[in-house]
């Protein structure tokens, strides 16, 4: 275990955050409410959680929020929290992408910084549009392709930009899903209903909601941008409006060429957001299901693998890491795990209840008698020519 | 995608924690901090944070602490605690392993439920007493063996446990990293000097470091209890005080036969805890480096992969998943890092400061109107025979 | 061990091979001699082994071919095998690409069977007409992409012919390489000068020389064929003559779409042949690299890892199988080289000389005795309680 | 393709060879076939291919050996081979356990080199007097613990002896199958039969059969011996009368560690044969079943992947590869079936019988066709802008 510094962000000064849509039923909304929180850098005190005011005031109560900063509407969001002197510092959009646009010109005019869900709109006039209001704003204004930040993709990117792979010449970027391999938008799914209606989604389905992450990322890590494409949007699954996968040629303003696909039909895959880079010099290979790792291949050397926080990894990398290296980032989450479930187990007798009988699979202390018996168990047969002892 | 119910803890009863050790220049204290947070259902409001007292001031400042309920030791936090109307529901304690067992103590004494770091004490005699009195006192007492926590672990305990993989024959399990394949504890690092020092460690090196884990891990999948063992602990490097490794053989309750392997020294492994379980019918292998995924190998059949939250998935991993299959757990951690260099740059404002750099590669709006010219292209490209279009 | 039957040929029925091309510094004419004697059924007893006449005799030489059947032009070799009682039953023809055509057609006219290397010819015309002739004179004509002799590539198509994908939507292959990232043709290198020679290999470089072999597996494995492409051809290395990297689009006549990326630029990756095929009930990869598993994933199931010969390998499959599931086809090699470092160290003695110093790394009688006394102390310690015992 | 120097070994003087058991019904008889003839170093002339004379006589003139030279019995064979001048340069034992030694012997006092399967005999004693003999004979005698004529397992060996690891401190070694888990000696499989008959295998089962095959290539890579161990056997199919697992602990003569273990009730594992060997400086890791790749970790940088006749190949390896890195050794089966398949073909014809289905997959004159045709779609596609042409 290679000790590095932990990011305890307590010692920075915390935010307020506001935000629009993410009320029930949604997927992305709870994201960014963890992403907010684990830092601990935000704290959610305000929200428009939903179009609809009935639901937005549920989704506001179900998140504790102060009655008071709970919003029916962007609109009222943006005007009342402007006025306020405890007002929110930043507003994450997290609503379909149709209502983007509005709601981050309604903060910016407020002159509240803004983090919006990605695609930015659903037409390029609008987004150009706003990103004219946000640099004559000044604000603050992030977009979340949220794989830029991930330590390994930064790190890929430095490493391109540091000229380590000499110049570049190919980059092979896809993103495959099934999750609409059949017409799911059919079967009450709030989330492929709207992924698949071009009124809230614009003019593209599976490019929209996944090829501009994989164009995102492309551009991110090549250091390079997209020069002219050749593009063939298809829809696999009848009676679909949009497309649900996408093949393209790619041809990148410093010459590099490369390919792009996207599809939210290919059985089998899960979330597979891969990349490929070959420069002159070297070629990097980095897969979102397995994160924690970068492939480098210097030409005429063997390939190294490069570990998250580990050996080879640079600084740019180590400053966007939490735990050491060879600890994947779940370990977070499986360490949480065990808070949660302590939580629920006093929680549930705090108010006179049964836990979820999930959280009782928590180690105990009688576990952790386990433990220290075998400890001195080990120490005592290794002292005995490893003689055979009981635990 | 398979959306699924995300765990949006707001909707819960948040409890307060205090903490004991974990202050400056400590390692486990932070993830613990992380991990209570992360779901949202822990304010941590008290600590004695370091046995030095100045050292447990400072620490507590740097953590927001309210002075009030930053203390010089945890037996004045436990007194004092105990006292309050809104005293603290649970403490964690993330000291070195000889102070687990008099903190544990005292809190127990107090009434407050208690999260305890692994290995619960350095002798079985005082992990006795501590289990009965945790016993007496009817308590929660959860020790923090964070493997435990993994979804795909607790599928593979429920697996076993059902009778998916028949009688239980063989468990290998091995934990083995590189960290002290030098002598580190003479190079100033803290984590090493504690965890080489038989006085704050106990008679045990790596077997108590992460060979308790391993043998945690081995008992909790297998459902078993390991009933004798014979080993052989061995110090590589010249000088170390402590076992630097570890081979065991292991008989367990069942009759089932398994062997263990804990190392420092095994240059170039991170951070290898690994499992392998065979019964009659199946196998199973978990590797901790690649969480999100579960070999199932039943006997005449082509091995399957189980990925979390994914296509085969039970309800005991489901229950501990926060994000769908193919996201693994560290998309959390790449979306909080967006959120977090935000704050980063906002803060750097209000304070009339340049923000760190690495906070400057979030995506920004003109990344996003680049994503909506993309898809705007590949549209137009489509509809156009393919024809190749400017981005 | 699943045992199975092995594919000993000797009881069938052997038969007489030619050879045009693969003299002294080829390399694929080497491959072609081990793949005809591997299997026991062909033994080599006539060449034409190079255009230039002396190398040819001298190649012959080498192969301990009898010097009547060695020829320095392969149409004195069709004419004058064709009127011998013991002539060749087949012909294998493994020259640069535009020699291809004219000796096929020699031999076919000659009456003999016909193993061709790919690409077939340097242009359609010749190849049509090549096809035509072949289906006249009702001779077996072989072609070699080899790829689709893989037992797992078999599978795979037979998979996808008994429906057990549906529906084909996609198909993605790729076949990427490095060896010509810098400018070998101008070292010396006899491989990578006919590759970049369009006098000598057609009018296209990567397309023709690994495109062939990712195109052919496509259609094999999806059984259909490719209608239309759009494709980008690329020459990165200056001063080549001809494409070291394509990227297509293709649509199949079935209504599948794909890519197809080749390249021999692409810095780290060794001889990336890869294909991936999904369908409206699951998916399937194989990865050249690997090719002792394909991955076969029904949608909404946990991913399967078929492995050669072992659980869920069908008949297609088994019937290219030499050895037992788990071994992986270079068990064969491993095999042989101990053999072949026998037959160094007897020949070297027969010969009053020193064997090659690699070949004297095979086991002796000694460590034959150590395999012994390796058994009997395992069964000593075991008897004795794990005692430690004197190996 | 990294294009190396071909083992075509024709050049060299072949030697003839003859067998001693191997015969109908025998699995590891015809891989010493295979193995002796890839290469053509040698020349099956001789069998006694089973201890039944009838089969022997049945198996030989299947193999189509001279009636003159298929023995009743290896005695035969030993006393009629030595009296004749085109005697068999070699013998291959590959009878069951028990009778390897009094073969050996025969043929080494009739002064002709032995090639012996593993393990050497069934008892120390013969072992040794075996070794004795040969010694004094001087006559070459190999025991084919094949697993070391793998080009990266020779590797692993040369970088441990040329000091790149530092001194070794642990090896962790594993061979485990599944093939035993159920009682499958009762189901008429001879190989199991005579596996698990303590008359034919010795006292050991696993131990003896797979065991052996772990202790070789552990100190053929560690380039070390154990000096000493500590087993347990266990049988855990009741009713089979020799072990089918065993866990060690091993302590190396030069100080170093280990453990080992065998198994063949492991449920899902084929062959997995997996070797890691830990240094002060570096480790290493291989695994039989992807062959081709060895996992170098130098202490501090990121590990390499070395793959077999690719970057990082040393010259031992080199020495031990046929064909191209990137080409797994597979690749000569893939293109072995193809030859197979078309003497299939023109076997059938000359016969006047239908071929082999099977065979019928092999590629066409009009695959042929076809791979011209995408060659030219491809070049005139590119050359029109991409636009999209029929194949």
């Amino acid at each position: 275990m290679t000790i590095t510094a932990s990011q305890d962000q307590r010692l920075n000064r915390r935010l307020r955050l506001g935000m629009v849509g993410g009320g029930r039923g949604a997927f992305i909304g709870a994201v960014h409410r963890i992403a907010a929180r684990l830092d601990d850098r935000w704290e959610l005190v305000a929200g428009a959680l939903s179009s609809d005011p009935e639901r937005a005031r549920l989704s506001g109560e179900d998140l504790l929020l102060n009655p008071d900063r709970i919003y029916g509407s962007f609109e009222e969001m943006a005007r009342r929290e402007k006025e306020r002197e405890d007002r929110i510092d930043g507003v994450a959009i997290v609503t379909p992408n149709h209502a983007h646009a509005p709601a981050a010109r309604a903060f910016l005019e407020a002159g509240i910084h803004v983090i919006c869900d990605k695609p930015l709109t659903t037409t390029r006039q609008e987004a150009e549009d706003l990103a004219k209001l946000a640099r004559e704003t000044g604000l603050v204004f992030a977009v979340t392709h949220n794989y830029t930040g991930y330590p390994l993709v930064r790190q890929a990117r430095a490493m391109v930009q540091a000229g380590e792979l000499g110049h570049i010449r190919l980059v092979q970027v896809e993103y495959a899903q099934d999750w609409l391999a059949t017409r799911v938008e059919e079967t009450g799914s709030k989330q492929a209903e709207w992924r698949t209606d071009p009124a809230r989604s614009g003019p593209a389905g599976a490019v929209g909601d996944i090829g501009t992450h994989a164009f995102n990322l492309a551009e991110f890590i090549a250091a390079d941008e997209v020069a002219s494409l050749s593009a063939e949007l298809h829809t696999f699954v009848e009676g679909r409006r949009l497309d649900d996968n996408a093949h393209m040629m790619l041809r990148f303003a410093s010459g590099a060429r490369g390919m792009l696909w996207c599809s939210q039909v290919a059985s089998g895959l899960e979330n597979g957001l891969r990349i490929r880079v070959y420069g002159e010099k070297a070629g990097l290979e980095w897969d979102q299901e397995n994160p924690n790792s970068l492939l480098f291949s210097p030409l005429g050397e063997p390939p190294r693998i490069i570990r998250r926080n580990g050996y080879g990894a640079n600084d740019v990398s180590r400053a966007a890491s939490r735990i050491p290296g060879g600890h994947p980032e779940g370990y977070l989450e499986g360490f949480t795990q065990l808070y949660t479930d302590v939580a629920e187990q006093i929680a549930a007798r705090l108010e006179g209840r049964e836990p979820d009988s999930f959280s009782l699979q928590v180690p105990t202390v009688e576990q952790g008698v386990r433990g220290v018996r075998f400890i001195e168990a080990a120490v005592r047969s290794s002292e005995g020519k490893t003689a055979w002892v009981d635990v």
